[in-house]
């Protein structure tokens, strides 16, 4: 397999390293990917992160443990093993339809896979810049952006979703303000997207996910950018906890609310939110923190937690989808824009 | 003074004893109160909290530690430390208040200065019930109800106020469930509100404050109770900061939405929330947890912070507020009830 560089992955001499997420900001240290089963522990860890992320690093991982001698049967329970570590997140299901579709097509040509992996990787990046010069034309000088969780280059092998476009506009020079929702329970944004945007010196502001409705009300908000963790054909779409809170939030304040994801997130399959599953966690992770930065609870310790990972965002709580290379508004997805798109009308 | 017994406040052989409430669900220490300036060191800590339990403490307080020999000015030196320690908190400076006039009336009376801190003890108890009787009122057999922050027997002397209302209405018989939002930053609902309801046997399941809209899609909360920090004449409100949010989620569901406070709450001064006043807090609450329980902190070291103590709720999105005594609904309130009732229109 070629090399390949990201800023959370990367492939050098058929080796695949991951950047553990859970130990950043303060610390930055790479996974050698061991086995599959190494690559399925990861994932459930949330070590690596974000759904197209997930998708192409468990791609690259099945690519580097198939060899020549790799039967049919072997590869599709790799492949299950993978498929199973997360089952909400539709770009995992995607690029490994794609991986399993090559290796029946080509009967196991282990080159033929190794491609595949690599295209996926490349598509990413592709995608990541289409998406961001669309929604990038959306900010304008003087902007302060809200985003919950992590949608970034922690969260794809490219510059990211919601926040690439937030880095595509810093980079157009459009002077703006980012304000970073920490993301309870898993605080990808108080760790992560920080992070980031002290990598691209980008100016921000960290609160809780309970204060956005006073900065709105303040006027301090001009637009909110999210990701999407799968868009349903009518536009309904599942993301991190809170997102919908958020929707809800700036629906109130006639705050502009875009969801940015790739095409591939659109699960051609769900017709509305309804059909999305939406996970169930640990309930340890809202009893207290916990996470390889360290662990404390204050909740009693046996106290009942209701954790769901995703919350869905009907429709009509959205001002458009960033796809790549097009901004949908909420008219043309409810007058069925994705199913013309897709060809699936 | 008299002894008085409270659940996180007590005075015995004319001390007084403060449940250190940072140490809470796991722990239960009594720290005895040394001197004035320690009562306000204690308010500063959130060790004691709730806005009618910091006025009763601070008063107490200030009739223990003055005696036959404090003079006038001395006694004002005392008053103005402890007002001066929680500046949005109208309870405290009306109990102040009290204090004040009763020491200038007296001429320095020291056994009038002890009973009217009594007083205020008494009225808080009887206040309390007065509210959980007029609010349980709302509550029916089989509800779930949803509360922020922690207002129980941890914020006053008697009951509390919203969930003094909730505590009435088990004791009444009627089958409820708490969702517990867990109240970000200071996790006063995780850690306390959990701790009293365990207390109560009534049963609950804690939430991240992200969560509530998740909820309230799927039809799974009837009402939702809150305190008050202070009420402005026109029915506008403070709270802890994610109040607002809440009260947004709630209007755009429909889900009724009630705050819980005595009179003594209403700022007769203040005519709407504009003119609240809305204290900063520390940046590493935000940047991590922060408390007794422990201090970790996950976002970059020096993130910059938004992290406003309260936010201000709009009469508009408010069902009613339940006072001792009685429910206004928000018709009532916009009509100027408040003005009426409280002899200032």
């Amino acid at each position: 397999m070629k090399n390949l560089e990201a800023l959370s992955l990367k492939v050098a001499n058929n080796q695949l390293y991951i950047l553990d997420q859970q130990l950043l900001p303060d610390e930055e240290k790479w996974l050698l990917v061991e086995s599959v089963d190494h690559m399925v522990q990861i994932i459930k860890d949330l070590k690596v992160r974000g759904a197209p992320l997930i998708g192409i690093a468990a791609s690259l991982s099945l690519a580097l443990f198939t060899n020549e001698n790799t039967t049919w049967n072997e590869f599709k329970a790799l492949e299950k093993k993978l498929r199973e570590s997360r089952p909400t997140a539709v770009n995992l299901m995607n690029a490994l339809d794609r991986m399993l579709e090559i290796a029946e097509r080509s009967s196991m040509d282990y080159q033929k896979i190794v491609e595949q992996a690599e295209n996926l990787f490349a598509e990413d990046v592709e995608l990541c810049l289409q998406m961001a010069k669309a929604g990038a034309d959306l900010i304008e000088d003087g902007d302060n952006i809200l985003t919950h969780c992590n949608t970034g280059g922690l969260a794809t092998v490219g510059l990211g979703t919601a926040l690439g476009v937030i880095v595509q506009a810093h980079q157009q020079g459009k002077k703006i303000h980012v304000y970073v929702d920490e993301t309870r329970p898993l605080l990808q944004g108080g760790r992560l997207t920080t992070w980031e945007l002290e990598q691209h010196n980008i100016p921000y502001t960290l609160i809780c996910d309970n204060m956005s409705g006073k900065l709105m009300a303040e006027g301090k908000v001009q637009k909110v950018f999210v990701g999407a963790d799968r868009i349903a054909m009518n536009g309904d779409f599942a993301n991190k906890i809170g997102t919908y809170n958020l929707a809800v939030i700036c629906s109130h304040h006639k705050v502009p609310f875009y969801t940015v994801a790739p095409q591939t997130t659109v699960d051609t399959e769900c017709a509305s939110g309804a059909g999305i599953p939406v996970e169930m966690r640990k309930p340890e992770e809202v009893r207290g923190i916990y996470g390889s930065f360290g662990e404390i609870r204050w909740a009693p310790k046996n106290a009942k937690v209701f954790n769901p990972a995703f919350d869905v965002t009907p429709c009509g709580l959205l001002t458009g989808i960033v796809l790549d290379g097009k901004v949908l508004s909420q008219g043309e997805l409810k007058s069925g824009v994705l199913k013309r798109i897709l060809n699936k009308g």
